[in-house]
């Protein structure tokens, strides 16, 4: 298959994901708070199983890695990997700021990106040597002089084991820190390549979080890597830093590596 | 005036403050990120100008106290309250969660609140002895059995001077702590008003932070009061807790009252 008719097929995962996704979003029957600790709704289900349908009919040799119906043909070169509902806890507290996440896997270094909002109409796209397209124009990220000006983002500090929550705190601490963003999972990211926001620094993540963000920042300019400045691959440990002024990295690196 | 007209009016505010925030968002013209570290965007400043000028025509003998632009007629039993943007960060780092806030206060007691989202077009509007409105159809909280099931949101954790942080990990730890969702400012109170969120708890708001979500929240069926958990006005300390189901109340403040 060509790189041209991969982006199509992911477009039309990333639609089908959507439309299986905004008939349950802020449609909470119950209408009361539910006891379920973690979150699996209806939407990641329904959404995982319209882009499993899809890749079966029309990519039946590529590997499948999806965040609730795990994997098939483990073996492939070409590895689709999805996460319905990236963000779950957003999107059940009814924040338009979740995402689905399609990224293509050639031989475990990731190729092609999708960041999907389904509920906004906003989705980013990024392929390997292309440009990364925000809902179909060119998205950059933007240059960034120096840490002390940099607008950081994470999800939340209880997504940090201890040690790495010092790190953390080390690096947020020369960063614009009164401009630091909570909340936000893959839509972070998408903000970054459009140029919103500078830095954006997490643990703990899967493979299904982190392997379609890679070629939508690359393609915006931007550079991903882990804590140590390695780039992100299948085997990673889910330490990820994004950097939209990649010119930052070593800063960054370095501000991570201090933990006092 | 009657609350009729009141409410016609502060929904007119929300229109023009919208109008004049739009254009803005996501509109960085330099692309660099900036080195004020407060940052008071040219939204803020039209936006406060134009609920100002409707407000000087329509409502003279008012008083206005604006987060931009201080106060008009301090003596004045009826006082407008106005923030444009409420989630400056949010707003600077491209995400469509901040919010306008417009609150009427009679005596120091806010009578009427709109929570306005400009760009997702949404408006929560609130007034004493009425039904809180989402886009013009009655939102309710949710009921929330327990304080283990409760979502909580706060905006991040660098808001709470050190012993306030203290309080609120006590009673976060008590709460469905996995679902607990960080970033969000007045949109939060919104989420709750809706009942996908059960529970908010900040420190540090001043009255434009907080005036406007009292007759949202109320309306809705949720209550609002300090961490003693006394009514809010004009004089509070800007220690605020929300709840969608006022039967956890005692729940809440005896977390907040622990600190270990």
């Amino acid at each position: 298959m060509s790189l041209e008719s991969d982006l199509a097929l992911a477009n039309r995962l990333a639609d089908a994901a959507g439309a299986a996704i905004r008939p349950f979003f802020r449609a909470d029957c119950a209408h009361e708070a539910k006891a379920d600790a973690s979150p699996v709704t209806d939407a990641d289900r329904s959404a995982e199983t319209a882009m499993r349908r899809l890749l079966e009919a029309e990519a039946p040799r590529d590997g499948i890695i999806g965040e609730e119906f795990g994997t098939e043909r483990a073996g492939a070169a070409r590895q689709w990997v999805l996460d319905p509902i990236d963000g779950t806890v957003s999107f059940m507290a009814g924040r338009p700021i979740f995402g689905t996440l399609i990224a293509l896997l050639q031989d475990g270094w990731p190729i092609l990106g999708i960041i999907d909002q389904p509920i906004a109409g906003e989705r980013w796209v990024g392929a390997a040597g292309r440009p990364t397209l925000f809902n179909g124009k060119v998205a950059g990220t933007r240059t960034c002089r120096s840490l002390a000006d940099a607008t950081l983002a994470t999800t939340g500090p209880q997504y940090f084991a201890d040690h790495d929550g010092e790190h953390f705190m080390a690096l947020a601490a020369q960063t614009a820190h009164k401009r630091m963003v909570f909340g936000g999972d893959c839509y972070n990211y998408g903000l970054l390549a459009s140029g919103h926001v500078d830095l954006v620094v997490e643990a703990g993540l899967k493979l299904h979080d982190f392997a379609a963000l890679v070629p939508v920042v690359e393609g915006a300019g931007g550079t991903m890597c882990d804590w140590n400045g390695e780039p992100l691959h299948a085997e990673s440990d889910g330490h990820v830093v994004a950097l939209g002024d990649p010119a930052r990295l070593e800063d960054v690196i370095e501000g991570l590596a201090c933990n006092h």
